[in-house]
């Protein structure tokens, strides 16, 4: 049987998808599943996705890192929120980070009952491909979007993900196919792409351009995170 | 203030927008509303779009065609379904119609409460995104999908649209950016971009290539139907 490959466009569709049986690729680019792709990558030991911020407060006095963003701010009162520059080796290797964003963990509490649950960004694209070619299940890349709303850098990283499995998957939806035409018009220069976005605006509003220029960077991380009971961890390759 | 413009990428995202104050433009290219523009401006005096094929029944013996379309094809009994091949000046010219569709008339139910409810098709869109530009309200392009997913035809004909209004308004979303980057790479050949829709594979199944190069026209028709309580009719310019 030939394994297929669809694009969920937002969190709000995922009742569309029967994922089981498959592997769901979560994809905040802006900056949840980046940061954690780092996180991870840089030594952290698990990364906890909460949904509420009040549930964050209940892993307090644990030793973990307590990480809070809404509408792209940290949290008042919080060691971080979610730009990847809080997830370096010195700040998170060899501790436990507990982490809610606006869209991100959302997406990643809808995505619970999949076969597997992995996490995606530009800068693990390469491995995260690699190792999705060698397993025998079906995909859900499965976009964050800005509160249910479609968003562009979500939609073409799915894309590029399409690009690099299409020979290995069928593509069983308009999504996919649309995702991937998105990437190919904006892969010479993703930052100006991106830059067409109103979530980049609101990227520019909050003085952020560091982060989003830091998530378009491709393959900096071989790490791939994992969920594995509540927590994500680096996946055993 | 500047108007805005907005793209709804499938009837599932519909409750994510304020759409009182504005004008919905209900799209289901794929083929009921290119029919039901295709219709109205052969003469039909209105068309009734309802929801179950149960209520089209309750229309029965009062002179009205029952057009019921399901998965794709006409519902058994039924005087004919959507394709535009049955909405000719003889069959329709004077008559009205009661309509019920997969996708369509789902779409059209959910948008009642909009300040008005048009329906866009390539057939009338130079006259649709002419009068657009006359009225001093918010759009919103609701793109019907298919069972809720996001197709590429509805989006491509939201994108040319966009393309159409983007001076006079302001692109408020990022699907409206996509939609209109997507037209651009299909305007050239819409039937050959169309021909990698998982929609369109299904309409090479049920051999109605003849239908999908008819709504694949432009500007063929003037009329703009117009959803008057119950009733499409035509648009008084």
């Amino acid at each position: 049987m030939q394994r297929k490959i669809e694009v969920c466009l937002t969190p709000a569709l995922i009742n569309l998808y029967t994922i089981t049986e498959s592997i769901v690729v979560v994809i905040d680019i802006l900056r949840a599943t980046s940061s954690i792709v780092y996180g991870i990558d840089n030594g952290a030991e698990a990364i906890i996705p909460v949904a509420q911020v009040e549930e964050c407060l209940t892993y307090a006095d644990k030793g973990f890192l307590l990480a809070a963003e809404r509408n792209g701010e940290v949290v008042a009162g919080y060691d971080f929120g979610n730009s990847p520059f809080s997830y370096t080796p010195d700040k998170v290797a060899g501790k436990t980070v507990v982490l809610t964003t606006t869209n991100g963990t959302k997406a990643l509490h809808l995505a619970r009952k999949a076969h597997q649950v992995v996490i995606g960004s530009f800068l693990n694209l390469e491995s995260l491909c690699s190792w999705l070619k060698t397993q025998d299940r079906d995909i859900l890349l499965l976009c964050a979007g800005w509160k249910d709303q479609f968003n562009l850098e979500d939609t073409i990283f799915a894309g590029a993900v399409v690009q690099q499995l299409r020979s290995s998957f069928v593509l069983s939806d308009d999504a996919s196919v649309a995702a991937e035409d998105l990437y190919i018009l904006a892969k010479d220069n993703l930052r100006a792409y991106v830059g067409k976005s109103s979530h980049s605006n609101r990227m520019v509003a909050l003085n952020i351009e560091e982060d989003v220029q830091f998530c378009l960077q491709l393959n900096i991380c071989t790490a791939i995170p994992v969920l594995v009971g509540d927590s994500l961890v680096a996946l055993k390759k």
